[in-house]
């Protein structure tokens, strides 16, 4: 997507004798945008604890390009396993949260390991960083391409009017690598030339959607508008949404969706309004051990001071300011649970399923 | 209530000689706690319309002192009646929705032209703005009364753990002169030694309830926690909650409630997971000639910039900041409708009924 115009991915190695990757200093988003320097194994696991870039796609992704650098030091020191091992430790140690993390780490890990010849590892790690980022391109823009029937049907009914979807927090593409989850289907909309417009949650505390989902389709040129979380069952009464499509950071074999708080408020009052209600996910994000997310997806509780102050742009620089009184604590739940009874559909990789084991095991057998 | 541990009214007369009404400046709570001095009708006039003092019952007991202060400015005059006219005007246009800004003006403006005489014109005046506010209390008082065995009741069948309440915006004594409405039976459960706690969701955009809510419930020692707006349904999936009361602007007379847009997905979260959501009001916010407010009831629509920008306390001041790209446009809708259906009960100064005609008419047969 873009960026000033120009096409970009959120993480890229300019050329391989550099041996550095570059990406956006997601922390300074939409005031500033920074391209953030990766030069070795600690820069990569400081740019993902620090949040540098975040979104699970593409911490998996950096995290592998960590794995490269980690393997070019390896190559220059006596103990080339301690090291890599090391490195992969306290890269995996990093987000602990993040499922890719731990699953691009490993997968980077096991090729070194079974690759003779120095040179040859390192070659390797980076081939698995190049094709991981592929993959994520590529899951990516097929779930766009699934999704886009919606939005074409909705079109199709009165086609004289935008198609008003309404998302919360950022599934775009500063999450992965291109194209997002929840936005891919909008992107290929808008390319086409079907009218979109986007309800962009502001989503606190973090305000994810106020700094970076606004930041990426304003980028894009698709017409949106910041809203307050509150304002969505506003919205829907009113008949002024026509699609809810979010993101999830896990999804269980029954089909219910962990996402950032304040998604299951959205997903009742959508089905208190006949609105559609999609939930975008690459396949990596099914936890097919677990059945009943309210009762197994444990919930990240995060600092109080993410609730507390607000980030944002002063007169002259970005600050962090107190919205309350000194002495109030503060509870910051960082995801709730939508329980598959409020969910329209499924959109994946590999099609469009209903909400439950059997339309998820319709589209992956493999998991039946 | 307290602050500073000292009984506070949101408004008063030091002495009648001094001609002037002391407020707080709500612009800078919590962060600054400073007394606002009302000297003229056209101070009243911009306290109300800035914001000075907001919440409907302490706008209209500010119009009703602002009268007197326009009274004693007119017995000044050749043409009493003339000065006295235009303040009232210039005070009913200086919050255009508050309802209870016209009720008060216009019940001032009757009594000064009914009064003979200059002085007595004055006293008359002065004596309705003391009258209004000895009015709300009582009225607040009455609210809390009513509401209190509700709190009784949860905390009899467990009464070893806090009764948790969940709250939107300010319906506190900050929007009234003591008490409030929504937070009369917290504050009354408190002083019993029932133990309290509550959830209050910081209401954006305006953050009524991180600048106001928190800062009334720490100054009174009531136990609570700032949660995001987005909270609330995780809390009551998880059994968190035990019930919510909130405000409201107005009411129907089928029982919808206009409240601080985000009111109604708490109320579909309350009634997806069983938990009593009430509504607390004096009956002077009920508008008896309409009855569907999703089609009745208009919605203010504020400035984008209460959406882009945030206040709250830099390193050293109070700063507004910005939270998404300079370029977003934002949509500030300032209420939404929770339809009757999902309201458990709403709570007067004359009572509990159901949000019905029927409930509302069978506490005020006089609107039968």
């Amino acid at each position: 997507m873009k960026i000033n115009g120009l096409h970009q991915h959120t993480i890229w190695v300019d050329n391989l004798h550099s041996q550095q990757v570059n990406t956006f200093d997601q922390r300074y988003l939409p005031h500033q945008c920074n391209i953030y320097t990766i030069q070795s194994s600690l820069d990569a696991i400081n740019a993902i604890s620090n949040m540098v870039v975040r979104g699970a796609p593409l911490i998996g992704v950096t995290a592998a390009y960590g794995m490269w650098l980690a393997a070019i030091e390896a190559s220059k020191h006596k103990n080339f396993e301690g090291h890599i091992a090391t490195a992969a430790e306290q890269l995996k140690a990093s987000r602990p949260t993040a499922v890719n993390l731990t699953w691009a780490v490993d997968q980077s890990l096991s090729i070194i390991n079974a690759t003779k010849g120095l040179t040859e590892k390192v070659d390797a790690a980076l081939a698995l960083a190049e094709r991981l980022k592929q993959d994520d391109v590529e899951t990516c823009f097929q779930i766009g391409t699934h999704a886009l029937p919606l939005i074409e049907a909705i079109h199709a009914k009165n086609p004289k009017k935008p198609v008003n979807i309404l998302t919360h927090c950022n599934a775009g593409w500063l999450a992965c690598i291109d194209w997002g989850t929840a936005t891919s289907p909008i992107y290929q909309a808008h390319d086409l030339g079907i009218p979109v417009h986007v309800w962009v949650d502001e989503t606190r505390p973090r305000n994810q959607g106020a700094n970076l989902t606004a930041f990426e389709l304003g980028q894009q040129g698709i017409p949106h508008t910041l809203i307050a979380d509150n304002t969505g069952g506003h919205l829907m009464q009113h008949g002024m949404v026509d699609m809810v499509i979010v993101g999830t950071d896990r999804t269980t074999r029954q089909g219910d969706v962990a996402n950032k708080i304040g998604t299951y408020l959205k997903a009742l009052a959508a089905n208190d309004n006949n609105v559609p209600f999609y939930v975008a996910l690459p396949s990596s994000t099914i936890d097919w051990k677990i059945n009943d997310g309210l009762e197994e997806i444990p919930i990240e509780m995060r600092d109080e001071n993410e609730v507390r102050f607000i980030r944002g742009k002063g007169s002259n620089e970005v600050v962090d300011v107190l919205i309350c009184p000194e002495s109030t604590t503060a509870a910051n739940y960082g995801f709730d649970v939508t329980p598959a009874r409020l969910v329209t559909g499924l959109i994946t990789e590999r099609g469009i399923c209903e909400a439950s084991e059997q339309g998820l095991t319709s589209l992956f057998p493999e998991h039946a």
